[in-house]
């Protein structure tokens, strides 16, 4: 099977950047977030669908880690590729690389889990992730 | 002479969006400020070249304001328009609306300045904006 | 009747701050809706107890404005104080006041209506925000 | 030597969390990074007085990471300790972990440099960080 990859742009604006003048880092992580759910978008398959379709609050987070290879600035255009990487019977890992120029700027992964609400206790826990596994696969 | 105008769109994402399922306001904020700088940029006069060319430090806010007409929420595309209205002295103001399928959601405008930093005092303040008129008109 | 009024502190941080060194303005939107939800939430009427006791959605924005007095930096310490003002049939007039160092840094207002998802058809709209005001007052 | 520590607080405000009630989960990075300049702060080094004594363009990102052990929501109130790990060379490593009601609900680090603009190439590039080391240890 060959790797499931998507692709999703930015213009780095002004209001991104720090007094250095250099993206403010948490924003690289808005990216990701918005990356991964425009990825599902593009499979039919956002938060309100899959919360019909599998009972689910959301695809959250259990991991996440980003290194910064080179600083960007406003006016520069990031590209975002989002890789499917692998999945467990909880987790689905997705790795991200951000290019600009031809340059890596920014390698990171995003660890989630499928998390419901159990109705009883009110807790969030993360699900099996198999439902969404199939989902993505089919 | 005719109006001048510029598009923006962004893909209303999940984290964009409050625990209500809609927009979080100031996100529109972002929005209007991000459009101004594209508006900028698609006019080669970014906060860059504008420092080099007239010293300034940026083109800031003096007054913004908006109403909203309608929630939209995540996976909706909103288009945002900017029409440059009416030149003072010392400011520019800037006329918005965000369209969404068809319907108005948002109008708005910011008031914005040419703002310079008096290198004896350090202080800011807003300068005349007649040298950016006459680059956006030139 | 003595003006209801409330105050929130920021400690402005690195990250709030754009390229020019000062506050990136929409900023100051996330701190107003802060300082209100930190209002409610000093009456024991967070959005999860409103929810509950009025079946709303939220207390959302119908508009809002800002003028900026005074530019600030990081390091500032922003002390926002907040204003109950004119209650009509749908809505909730907020005064908000900005103080650094003894000078107004920025003087703005939200209105806000109480939203109720409509069952049968999904829309939100503006209900009677008298519920609030009772409480509010009580 | 004992380990230095830094503690900051979050009042977990509505704006904060996403659709599904929760943490939108870059903001803690953004805390992360208040947290940080907020310590120097308290140690008279913000990134003004730095660039004023070392030249320095700030304290930027190398490497980041965070493991998320429990969700939680507008009304919490988190609280970030930060407590100094190794220096290398040019980097010093910073250990968080994020607290509300007695539980555990992040687990992060930094990885940060000391960072330089040149002036002949406008490059930027992490320098040597002993000057950094010696005025926190001062």
């Amino acid at each position: 099977m060959t790797a499931v990859s998507f692709e999703y742009n930015i213009d780095v604006s002004w209001g991104d950047c720090d007094p250095a003048g250099i993206i403010y880092y948490p924003n690289y992580f808005n990216w990701f977030d918005a990356t991964f759910h425009a990825f599902l978008k593009s499979r039919n398959l956002d938060q309100r669908i899959l919360e019909q379709k599998l009972g689910t609050l959301g695809t959250g987070l259990i991991d996440v880690g980003a290194s910064f290879k080179a600083p960007i600035t406003y006016g520069d255009l990031l590209s975002i590729s989002l890789t499917l990487g692998s999945w467990s019977d909880k987790t689905l890992r997705l790795a991200y690389e951000g290019h600009c120029n031809g340059s890596t700027v920014i390698v990171g992964h995003e660890l989630r889990g499928l998390f419901m609400r159990d109705h009883n206790t009110g807790k969030i826990s993360a699900a099996s992730i198999k439902p969404l596994r199939a989902l993505i696969e089919a």
